[in-house]
């Protein structure tokens, strides 16, 4: 289950509206899919999850918190995408090494204004999704790094634990006409290389 | 101003419902006040800020963003809590060098059951915070370190930029039943020391 | 054990020379005291620990190595400091709760630039630290905190596995004469609550 | 210039010997290319740097800290490689860019059991690291990310000021009969897909 902070981070740079179609895409457990279906409360949640086990746990949750506007999808992303709606927001928690397609698919559903969120834990899918929305200038996207300690409480002294670190990426689809006022990748590359390059690794 | 994703886990821990009564010590720009103040649409936020140009951007912006459940007190807390009734939510996010004096009088109007959520950039508040809390039985807590990295949009790479990491500390007041079952911190101490005290500095 | 990065910053911040007089507080297993021991070859390491299975560890491990100019003292620091020399290094890694005291008495065998390098895990026990060396004006200090996270190989993947993170204190003896140049602690405390204290808590 | 403490573990990871033959690519101000020919005082250090002040800085720092065992090559890194000998050591800084050309480089050079230790501030460059690493079966690497924060001496207290994170990795050339025994990325690919992929982003 995605730790709680990293949740709570990716469920507000998501900025779910009352009646937004949202997709969860590696949605484990349920944890974001159900919070997410009960901040959108006219709309709907659809949680797209290939392993039975956690798609029986995701129904299983969704009836104990009473969440009705909720769709379990069994399927490897983008598998199941077909029967998706336009979309306001997708969160991508897992993507099962198919990333790029997911990002593929998604891109389709996804209305302008929309925003995609996703959490990595390692260094090649997020370099791929970064390189994907650089090639996507009508993508807007900010991306940080979440490192939790968790003070443990051992008496009279209270000791740091450390979370595993999670990157978190925010991206908006814009207009074309002002992803046209944007610098294009290919252009701003051939600028930068022309001066040499960067001074770093 | 407090980060955002600081801000943001001050604001979900704090668990403000829709009538509570709220203070926001050392409210500085009040950017916490205000999102606080349009949560708890039929309760009121205290903003507590000493400084004179802060107390007049707080007022600002609370007009430019239409919230009336809001009232500037400009003192150095504890000072001037003197007319807040008794509290749901107390959010500290700087207590000018008087954090002991704040707990003490948070402590005293805090129902049972409200929350205290502090925000901490030096040790030594740090420490005495935990201090103070471990000398009350009837609250529980939990605390964590927050870090954040930015990564920097440069082109075709992405760069990581550190924010300074702050700690949060939640705080829940708990019935006094509750809290004597609780071991007592003094008894715990008398346990550990006498087994030789912990292996660690 | 300490972790690798942790005990390399701590060696070489403790600026060991070759005939430098040692003492490794809380040794644990030893590999500070050994990898000392191997650097200050015509010095000697006193390594106290109270453990005794972790005494026998050192003293296989001294074996092992092949490392003569190390002792062992079985002990609860402070206690086994009589038959210690005027020392040029301290390194502290485990204090069983005494840090006072342990400081107290390093500070009597410390030669006028000599270093104290600290590990800490709990805000506590940090948080003393920073006290005594701020109450003791011919000290210089500084502190850091070391975050590390190890890219775990998983095929064509690395995930980020984070390490608990450790505060590494290092404080170096200096004259009187230039410690009266130092201002005083208690003066800047009355100077800066004078201007109404920090605003943070 | 490197951060001290990166600066540190990334000379002791490259566990320069008496006699090696070194080459700092990206050598920026000399600080790693100095202490590496300090250490190395019966080999030779080649530093590699594309920035004529910083060239002229690093003979300025050689001259004033009495080195003679370097040799500055003003070009952008892999030009200037011809006349370098076969290589123990390389420490990757800096790579303007051309970070496969520079690491096919020194791959040439470098000797069997021989190191290259690299840092990172950006993640597509981290990740383009570990992808040739990858495809270079005869090499063993680790990889971490390091964090400091500097508590820095505020009077009465000790404030968290965070400085930028860094990726280092380590890699060492081994031989091919070693190498052959190393399940191939390829196969690993093969057999990890097969199975349906890794259940995260």
């Amino acid at each position: 289950m995605t730790k709680r902070e990293v949740r709570i981070l990716t469920l507000v740079n998501a900025q779910i509206g009352a009646e937004d179609l949202i997709v969860d895409v590696g949605a484990g457990t349920g944890s974001i899919s159900i919070e997410a279906a009960k901040i959108a409360l006219g709309g709907h949640v659809y949680a797209v999850e290939k392993e039975p086990d956690a798609v029986k746990l995701i129904r299983q949750n969704a009836e104990k918190f009473n969440v009705k506007n909720l769709t379990v999808i069994e399927a490897t992303a983008p598998d199941g995408f077909e029967n998706i709606p336009p979309l306001d927001v997708a969160i991508i928690g897992g993507s099962g090494g198919w990333l790029m397609d997911v990002l593929n698919a998604v891109d389709e559903k996804l209305k302008i204004g929309g925003r995609i969120v996703l959490n990595f834990i390692t260094v090649q899918s997020l370099a791929n999704c970064l390189g994907w929305l650089k090639a996507h200038s009508n993508y807007r996207y900010d991306a940080i790094q979440v490192q939790i300690n968790r003070l443990e409480n051992i008496g009279f002294k209270d000791m740091a634990k450390a979370l595993n670190p999670v990157h978190i990426v925010t991206a908006k689809k814009i207009h074309s006409a002002q992803a046209a006022k944007v610098i294009g990748f290919a252009e701003m590359k051939s600028r930068i290389v022309s001066k040499g390059g960067l001074n770093c690794a």
